[in-house]
């Protein structure tokens, strides 16, 4: 049932009490749906490893990456402590003959390949698990569900759900196409049986938007039209138990919003009230070209955030072995 | 056999001819060491995975850092561009309810946790492969073997070899204590033979410092007398021929060093002459602890990168996975 | 009277009930005491220009400073984004012969001299002239009094108040020593005449601590125990009707302050009731030794904050000429 | 006489020979043409004050400026490390009621208002005073000529030329209009006696360009088409003698650039060989519109760089008095 388009207050707040976690892990729980990856889950994610293939799933971090200062998100700014021209120039003065470069990085959190981490998004207010915001993120950053949290578990069993491929002309959704439920189920049902998307699962959809966007250029990719999850699978994504969800767009849900005005409404039910982690900006395309070759899109994935304290989202490198 | 300590540039010049492995992949390549990581290998790795327990083997990523300013490097400077605060007070201007929190880094690639990329360190101008450093490394950054070379591969067998433990007081070896090749292979002789090291493996060598440090501050951690690799195994790193060697010390190999006027002569043999990657401050606490209960010293683990282009080294978060 | 030092809380509300400006230049102002600074008072100041003479009363903005993390504050970390070793060594691809450097910096903008800005600092949550501080400091900067609001008049009568030097041995105070309304007055009395302050001034009182930390090295300059102005300095600060008030010391107040727990109360008063402008960490040596050679201690001086939009405060490099 | 649009290696070869000052104050000079500003040019310019209004002549430090990224320029990022909306939160922890807020910036020290130091630009790898690039500018910046060497000196007579105002439609001249000696002098005869260019004076060249784009938005203001000096007035700015000069434009000449393939040919010519300090992206428009109203066009003026170590320019907020 679609939402009534003039009422995303009311949409939201029926499906956060729909798909509410909080307390499901206690009330000091800070790593939400990550509960669902398990010892277990990722001992047997492991044997998924075939090939011994590995993919970064990771955009590059550059001056060329999509940000173009909405919400005073930048690109990282790479500059150099020392160089091999120095060294070349003998201006370094180290004995023995050796020279060395080194280098800094500037740069938001959510510039390029990413988590959401849990303190990233809130509804009026609150935070995963029902918690005042301003007594979670302050100018410190987040001293209660921080992406530190979660720097060791997120590792497992990872599905690619290649919509862009199944659904769209030439391997792509064009911008606006709403992903809903049954998009992914058809995904599923494409793929075959061993795509099928279980508890603990690390979800990769990837809609070709960024395909797309490395043939065209970047355009509006950073906070314009773009495929991504319709709100109304909110409710599968809670149903589902899944550990994480990544896409290969900005901003995970589809752009424009489906309701006349809004800003990210799946985001703000699937972040404080699921508990769900979002990864964005990923690149799936040369895992996915390996998927479509041998019709096998389950894999063992790792996807460790960097372990910035107090973060509410974290750049990594996700890394899919087949 | 001890090299003479006045003479680290003889000293250098001839391991550097021993190990070189210049041209051994061709005139072209990138990626040194991580040549012997095959996919084989990385398939026959993941059958190491038993319990399915992962851990991090990352150090903290903010302000309390080991950092002390020396090369103007600092520990990483973690703001918000918005907070839960702000959300809280109604300043963020958003439809529906929703409120977010951002964040911005600007940190040193050297900071912490951290692989050292073939275009870290130069021997006498030249880079890994024989490559003219100026030709290399400029302010923009490494354009030949910028870190993004190896954003891929870096999954496979790693091996804890604690010489902490096994050699150490109450688990830690003292600074300036020199791991000697005999040192290692009675580490693995004691570990059993499941902790052999072979082609393409990862070892992460730990030696107690992190766990000092952690109990009495860093102190001098950052560039002062540290336990590390003594210049002699320099032999055994090529032999070995493994993809990536790491420490729990911010700077790999033993220090003081063990010449009379000297900078880390080690590395500038085992980067730009092995091609060999070099991980530093890492933290292997956690498995040590998991390892040194089960007796088993091997495992899967994943070491991806930040993929920063044409960074000459990179923060990254590696899971072991047991 | 020396206020009672196990009640800041009463002492505060009490200096803040007696000097209180809240409305004296209406209820949107957004300068505070700059408004003493007219261009009449300009005007006449300029006159005082006798020999030409100018003197940066600014420290370096270099990795060197005082900073050693609190409150997150470091020294400014400066990077090239282009150097004369790459231009030299052909990297940079220009056409003619030209070369060129570029560089980056990333800093604190309380790092070193510097103006607090009105946005600065806060009393029970409120900002000066009697605003909610969450309503006009927020993660995008204070859009209220913003440095910006007074980036054109900060140019004027300056006098040096070099209490150091007729108070102190071998010019310097203690740490710890706290300038009173009487030390100032002696200070005065002792430069003669020309050394009176009046409304409009732009006071620059040195207490000698940056010379001796830069004979003896920062120690614990930033933060730590220093010369300043006593609390009970308040009304003086008032009553003077001057614009600005700027020492050579991290935080101008006396430390440790006055009271058995506190932190800045000359701060908590003299920002958001009086609105007066304070200037710290600047640098008064060179102008002090040609005040103190022919007895003059007042010039002008234009101390024009950098503009940046939103900031609570600024670095600057103030300008004496004599 | 125009130059062979075809050959601007030999016009830029040509002039550095006729207009060299190397040597002129001796092979140790790091200062350049701010020799000409002496305390007696700096004495008379305070004259100049009449009515005591100042002049920010400083363009705005924020998101919202001119840079696209071109040589990885970025507009400045600001961010706060506290805020009032943590200070209303109660989440400081500080006593008696006192809250703060502090910031951050990270920004290119040529992203806005600004000066060109003498190691901002090289001439065939060599630099001011006939050093070798490679010598004076190194990752670690300016260790010869950096921007602290002039850190007191640059406060004297200014004099506005707006060359927009005189012969531009509407007060603006158009994009890619060269302003030639010429128009120097036309603009200077239509203002009247008092605008004549002397030794030692801070010129300002008003363009209208910056009117033009905070009407129009910046478009293409960073590194785009602009009016701006001819190559000609090479051998006026060096007569002149004058201590600076400074545009509302981002590059200061004309572009393009008045050969075929060409970067930026004046400033090969100015910094290298005149030792010319250039200021770019001022903003003079308020300035100019109180010049205008009683047309006198001289006035005092501190511009004085942010004092950063090794910097090869600075921002700045230059102030004018009048």
């Amino acid at each position: 049932m679609k939402p009534d388009r003039a009422d995303p207050d009311g949409a939201i707040a029926s499906a956060a009490k729909r798909v509410s976690n909080w307390g499901r892990w206690g009330a000091d729980d800070v790593r939400g749906t990550m509960n669902f990856l398990t010892e277990e889950k990722r001992r047997t994610a492991a044997r998924l490893v075939r090939t011994g293939a590995s993919y970064s799933l990771s955009q590059s971090f550059d001056m060329e990456g999509p940000q173009r200062g909405w919400r005073r998100r930048t690109n990282p700014v790479h500059t150099m402590l020392d160089t091999g021209t120095d060294a070349a120039a003998g201006a370094q003065g180290f004995p023995h003959g050796i020279g060395g470069a080194d280098d800094v990085i500037s740069m938001p959190l959510q510039c390029s390949t990413q988590w959401d981490g849990l303190g990233h998004i809130f509804d009026h207010g609150v935070a995963w698990n029902g918690r005042r915001a301003d007594q979670v993120v302050t100018s410190l950053g987040d001293g209660v569900t921080g992406i530190e949290t979660v720097a060791d578990p997120i590792a497992g069993r990872g599905v690619l759900l290649d919509v862009g491929r199944v659904l769209g002309m030439h391997g792509e959704l064009p911008d606006g196409f709403a992903i809903t439920e049954e998009h992914l189920e058809a995904t599923i049902a494409a793929q075959g049986p061993r795509s099928a998307v279980g508890q603990g699962d690390i979800v990769v959809v990837r809609t070709g938007q960024l395909t797309r966007a490395r043939r065209d250029g970047w355009g509006e990719y950073a906070g314009g039209p773009a495929p991504g999850l319709s709100f109304t699978t909110v409710d599968w994504l809670h149903r589902a138990e899944i550990a994480a969800v990544a896409t290969d767009t900005w901003g995970f849900e589809v752009r424009p919003n489906e309701f006349d005005h809004a800003f990210q409404p799946l985001h703000q039910v699937a972040i404080p009230h699921i508990g769900l982690f979002i990864g964005e900006m990923w690149d799936p395309d040369a895992l996915a070209a390996a998927c479509a070759e041998d019709g096998i899109y389950e894999f063992f994935v790792v996807a460790a955030p960097l372990k910035v304290t107090g973060a509410v989202g974290a750049p990594l490198n996700p890394i899919a072995v087949r």
